[in-house]
């Protein structure tokens, strides 16, 4: 058994895996006579030649903390967006790239951000940490399974404050 | 001046002007043994042969009802997703299709719904109700400006239930 604790989300501590949505600092335009700030395309998407872009949405059973973690899965056709549609923190579950995934590493995503993992990365399945578990979910739609499941011979439990 | 009231956003509703991006009914699919139910693929993204599909946030001031309309826009090259990143509801404006704007209609997008307007749809500016209004955007990507704007010459003040 290993033990890691969650770390807040940051677009620093994130980048080897994805991009952190958030609208931290100033906007990249200000639209609408004033009245809303753009953070312009904040996502690398890319979901290859034989794909192309679609919204789901996703409704998931909140897990708590500290969170057992068996299994992590890669998408290596395409990125894939978690967007909640809530204002709750929630685990953001990755692990290091390799044929086998290396170490992992969790995050908790503070009121407000969402995510976009990058093509091919290891992570944990979308857990939200309270009622509801909706979360907008921008992936690949294609004819391919686009799903590599890894189940863990260790299982991590990944601890974190009391929200 | 004229007056209208916002009518509660259906599927069957608003399938003129776009997708209403919610979970209701069935998942298709369920998914991550057991704990989250999928509703795939719930809009219809177009962005054209020289555009991409990108996740930006946009950040808007409140409004409150009544609301007055004085101007709609669309995107001729694109669709657009506004996906609620809260559980509040929020208004919802199109109006009917032409050169220029046909009769204007609202919607009170209940918690956790979403949309989706159909590429070229002319609608309202992002009209939160409360704060945060905070929303993922999801649309076209592209070197054109891909946008209208119509100013109404007679504004349009739309009422509805207090929230």
């Amino acid at each position: 058994m290993t033990e890691i604790v969650a770390q807040p989300l940051t677009a620093e501590a994130f980048a080897p895996y994805g991009d952190v949505l958030e609208i931290a600092g100033a906007p990249d335009k200000i639209i609408n006579q004033g009245l809303c700030g753009r953070y312009h395309d904040r996502a690398a998407l890319d979901f290859g030649p034989g794909g192309r872009a679609g919204i789901s949405l996703f409704n998931a059973e909140p897990r708590s903390l500290p969170y057992r973690l068996e299994m992590v899965e890669r998408h290596p056709e395409g990125s894939q967006a978690f967007v909640p549609m809530h204002l709750k923190p929630w685990l953001v579950v990755v692990a290091e790239p390799g044929d086998v995934p290396g170490p992992v590493h969790a995050f908790l995503a503070a009121s407000g951000q969402g995510i976009n993992f990058h093509r091919g990365t290891w992570h944990g399945v979308l857990t939200p940490l309270h009622e509801p578990g909706l979360f907008a979910v921008v992936d690949r739609i294609g004819d391919t399974a686009n799903l590599e499941e890894h189940w863990l011979e260790t299982p991590v439990i990944i601890g974190g404050p009391r929200f």
